[in-house]
């Protein structure tokens, strides 16, 4: 009891509305990992914000551009700024990357933290992080070569994903670097601007018969990735959040219009 | 020469375009201080990331909603987040604060970071930091109140701005509490896409006669503050970004339209 108390005080909103249990079982409910998630965050952007040491030892964040090399952050700063500094200093550090916001209230979109240390790539590693930097950061040709500015590559040991409340998970180094970015991202926001536009009845289709809410009476999607979609569905027990997800996974944004299609069908067949 | 050297090294853009200098004496290009400048950024946005330490003394870097308290950032943060935990062993901290961007490239926008420690508020004090983040946060209603979660006042005792390319300072703790925001960053968006759109001849006679190009051929508002514009003009030399002033600090954004007029009037008659 115990236990479970200690669950419901920090994971219940409050006076917030609670959200109605499923009636009937999920068919698939596959999601990405939560190193998919963050692979995808990462890929997501160019700018985040680094925590580093000072000498004294105080952490210290401060706002910088990065590319990506196999997933770690390839940052290029002035060893005349403080980060820079620090760096030099002591390597250890980490990276919040924040994804685009889909939700008014802030701690409802997704982020992530990369923790690790930051590397001087040498040889033919220093060419491609040079190379990764500049392909996410143009500006960077105009100091990227200056002698004064350091590229680092951040080595990932530890990622924590936050997806908004109650949705977090941690993944180490190895799975993060192994994990890829979500190739449906590019077309998402897209895409769920057409479903919520043109196929309302669809989607609560979906809800009924593979989200386990038989009762909604309208459906929106908030989140489309490789997997499947995620919903918010309203009842008249109040509103839910469920996943539905295709028969496979996805490799390509060209995949997504016949996989929605044959989950329309399946919902309405089932 | 080493010296002077060193800092073209820093300073200089690569093979971006040179800044042709002014031909003329800029008649008033008062600017905000940095301590104005980070209070301003500070009070646009409830959004900002958080380095803290963790029990190894690694830099650990999260996002945060905060509110303010007389410039302290106020944070509501779980106990059983990492974050949350890395301030209870040691409660030095830093935020970094983005402020909105205005230019496509990344580190051409403002961005500061606020770093001291994070204390507990107690009493009366615990009341208006509650108060305040709840200002800042109003989805913060759902969980401010549950007993794993801690209010956490950041006690600023340094401060970094950095305005964008080469325009950069630092403040200490106490200038920072006693500077204001800037009353007119409110209606500065406005007041930018207005002055563009409809004043464009107004914006050109101000560089000539007041900042220091009489060369200007087009001129456009960049930046709008309680001390004057920013500006960006074309010139047959390149392009230059003066500061025009007012004559006076404004106190208020009703002030802004008699002060740009007055600022028009100047240079027309300069």
């Amino acid at each position: 009891m115990a236990s479970g108390d200690s669950l419901r005080d920090h994971g219940d909103p409050g006076d917030a509305p609670s959200i109605p249990p499923p009636l009937t079982q999920p068919v698939n409910a596959t999601r990405p990992s939560a190193a998919e998630e963050a692979r995808t965050i990462a890929a997501s952007t160019n700018t985040g914000t680094l925590a580093t040491l000072t000498t004294a030892g105080d952490p210290w964040a401060s706002f910088v551009t990065y590319g990506l090399l196999d997933g770690g952050p390839v940052l290029c700063v002035s060893n005349l700024a403080e980060h820079g500094r620090n760096l030099a200093g002591d390597p250890r550090a980490s990276i919040a990357i924040v994804a685009a916001a889909t939700d008014s209230d802030p701690l409802a979109n997704s982020r992530i933290t990369l923790a690790g240390v930051a590397e001087k790539p040498t040889g033919d590693r220093l060419v491609v992080a040079r190379q990764a930097h500049l392909d996410a950061v143009p500006a960077a040709k105009y100091y990227v070569d200056y002698s004064d500015f350091t590229l680092w590559v951040l080595r990932v040991d530890r990622v924590r994903w936050v997806g908004g409340y109650g949705r977090m998970d941690s993944a180490i180094g190895t799975d993060y670097a192994a994990a890829e970015p979500d190739p449906i991202q590019a077309v998402a926001g897209g895409a769920i601007e057409h479903l919520n536009a043109d196929h309302a009845e669809a989607l609560a289709a979906m809800a009924r018969t593979l989200g386990g809410y038989p009762d909604t009476t309208a459906a929106t999607c908030t989140g489309v990735d490789r997997y499947g979609l995620d919903l918010k569905v309203i009842t008249e027990r109040g509103i839910a959040y469920p996943r539905v997800s295709y028969a496979q996974r996805l490799d390509s944004a060209d995949e997504l219009r016949s996989a929605t299609v044959e989950l329309t069908r399946r919902a309405r067949s089932g």
